[in-house]
């Protein structure tokens, strides 16, 4: 019998390195998967259905909100992002352990509704490390104002720190995915991970008559 | 600060190889030591004093026992063995992640005076392969009654399977040590253990005025 997947909870503020981090983690590990979140905004270029995301409808996802079709959901200014349950737990039933990058809010929701998610915070060395790297990117992309509310965001994130299992450093990026995989593979090695094979191993125990130490006739 | 090391308690039937797979796990991870247990016994030839263990003399470790100086304890066959609580507490205080190698009782003493201790127990792939594993050894030290009582043993051991945090499986050595190593690496990064870390980088986000985004007065 395959073993039931992990279910991975990653969160950590914007400017992190959290994208970049897991799909190195995703590489290096075998058998552990990215989940694919489902929106509501529009596709941007070069953006694939069914690859970068689940592009749906506003109203469909609202329909998904209601039946309850979403491990975790967000509107983030008006757009809808979430976790599909269905896809999650499929990946799980197969054996494939899965992991979701959300935001605190997100994790917690996960949490709620799945009693053996394991929950990773990835922190930066610093606040000013994080501010260095959010104005590195912000000629692309962020305004003055967009990267004081950044800011103030991971402000609020990282006191959340405490409700996770794990967390990691990203210092330097190598070093930090190895820790990732570190508890990815460790928490392949907990009890609850591994009762399936445990009940294969303790049968052949109690399948042996003790006085005799061979193999009884049950 | 200096992080407070982890106190990892591995126990296993004899015959899984638990004290071949100690030694290669202390020789991979920088910072992890095994701890050296007190003993009553006579020392065997070539054994030394605070190499082997620490040699005492049997009233010496009743008072010991009396002052409470043991994290667990055993009697075996009138022969005491023993962690020291002190020894341990130093190795950890100093940041070294301590192991010991005890057994289903041991660990169960040591989990209610330490609650963070870290409990895996090492399983053989089969009843059949530890039986084998022992028997290949019997030439030397086991006559049938031995076989037979750690056998027996063995089979009480590895009901208290659920009573740890991880298990591993010895099926392959090098893939068991690897996994051990993971879970020493990963239980590093669990939130307990990381709290001074953590401290010092929120600290940074604490300084910070949230309106400007920089270094505030306090």
């Amino acid at each position: 019998m395959s073993r039931r997947g992990l279910l991975i909870v990653l969160s950590a503020p914007s400017g992190t390195g959290k994208t970049t981090l897991v799909g190195r983690l995703v590489e290096r590990v075998p058998g552990l998967v990215r989940s694919r979140s489902y929106t509501s905004r529009v596709p941007r270029p070069g953006e694939e259905n069914g690859v970068d995301y689940h592009f749906v409808a506003p109203a469909r996802f609202r329909d998904m909100i209601e039946a309850g079709d979403f491990l975790e959901w967000a509107d983030v200014f008006g757009r809808f992002y979430g976790t599909g349950a269905a896809e999650t737990e499929r990946c799980r039933a197969a054996g494939l352990d899965v992991v979701l990058v959300i935001d605190v809010q997100g994790a917690r929701q996960v949490r709620r509704r799945v009693r053996d998610a394991v929950a990773i915070f990835v922190l930066p060395p610093s606040f000013g490390t994080l501010e260095a790297r959010l104005r590195g990117r912000s000629e692309d992309v962020l305004d003055p104002s967009d990267l004081q509310r950044r800011l103030c965001t991971a402000r609020r994130e990282v006191e959340m720190v405490g409700d996770y299992d794990y967390v990691v450093i990203n210092n330097e990026i190598d070093a930090c995915v190895d820790r990732l995989r570190h508890i990815v593979l460790a928490e392949r090695s907990r009890v609850g991970a591994m009762r399936e094979t445990i009940r294969t191993v303790v049968e052949t125990f109690e399948a042996v008559d003790p006085a005799m130490g061979r193999q009884g006739q049950g």
